[in-house]
């Protein structure tokens, strides 16, 4: 897969040699995660709300009802982007100015253009459970014709985009490693708890594959 | 503390009855995250970042390099947002359409105001460290003043705020509760996993209270 180009909207500015343009190290971390988070405009105020999301190829899909306002909002504008984060630990350094985060983060920027036929909303929505967790579309009722009508999909074609990440531990000033402070970093890790069944859960159904074989990102 | 007012820029136009306006609860929130994320204008394209933060009272600090680029955009608008997104879980419905998660999650909207004394950038700071991490402060060495000078701080004075929080099992349309589709959720957790030591760290160095004590979010 090609890098994306590196041009003045995706171009990482600050720890420049965390970043990476490369396709697959950007649609690895889109492909972990199922939750971004996006800007958009309300009334002159940048509003950011988390939502999720499916990747096709070079296409994020995301959905909402119809007359969602952030939708609405970002189907106005010349382009868009979306930034998904995975955060992997704290980074202690011996000094407090030196402490940092390790993670992976993705900014991805597009058109947002309205997905309009029942098809391609069903390529969707398929896209954005299964990213959610693996398998349950063919498990749950799909969309009827009515839910389709109900909800607004947008496809976010992807034409720039960036990582970020940092990993490994702290760096710290060269006076400051004889100083008596513990450094290091602390890991932290997504984990699923016990599948809770719904009340009304008629007892006979067994837990389905999805969720035995779940693995949060 | 008295609840933020319901505003057309906080007001929470879907899912309105998870809501809440209350002070509290929203500082609940913000406390118990460490990492926000905040869209900004960029020659016209809105893009969002992940950052850290911290609050003291109605005030939350954000801290980066000086000539920052999203700082330096904040700085110039009349309001800006910081989103907080606590994610709980997988909510498996018995339709696709009714999946969902379960979440806590802030919007605070405010004036962002540039931190110009030495003494504030030290409270921001130490309030920023602080919520990452507590006791942090006090092992490390802190900033000095070179430090400070390279540092900018923002103080997002919050103005208005809303948090929208969605918990407990799938709530499925009446005909589908006979269908023989697992529903339920799946709970989702942060843990921290075993602390690594830098490997240049005094072998008789031993792990701080900050560390042990740290539970994430």
């Amino acid at each position: 897969m090609s890098d994306f180009s590196k041009l003045p909207l995706n171009k990482v500015v600050r720890g420049a040699k965390r970043a990476s343009y490369d396709r697959e190290t950007i649609f690895q971390i889109l492909d972990h995660h199922f939750i971004c988070h996006i800007g958009y405009d309300f009334e002159g105020t940048i509003l950011t709300l988390p939502t999720g999301y499916g990747r096709v190829d070079d296409t994020l899909y995301l959905h909402g009802a119809i007359k969602n306002r952030m939708l609405d909002s970002l189907l106005q504008q010349p382009k868009i982007s979306a930034t998904v984060t995975l955060l992997d630990g704290l980074v202690l350094a011996r000094s407090v100015f030196h402490h940092s985060f390790n993670y992976r983060s993705v900014v991805v920027f597009g058109k947002a253009r309205l997905v309009k036929t029942d098809e391609e909303k069903l390529t969707a929505l398929h896209c954005i459970t299964e990213n959610i967790i693996p398998g349950r579309w063919n498990e749950a009722r799909v969309p009827s014709p009515a839910e389709l009508k109900a909800t607004q999909v947008i496809a976010l074609e992807i034409s720039e985009a960036s990582a970020k990440i940092r990993s490994g531990g702290p760096i710290d000033d060269d006076e400051d490693y004889s100083l008596d402070v513990w450094a290091g970093t602390i890991p932290l890790a997504t984990i699923k708890k016990e599948p809770v069944p719904d009340e009304k859960l008629n007892p006979e159904t067994g837990i389905p594959p999805s969720v035995s074989a779940y693995t949060p990102f």
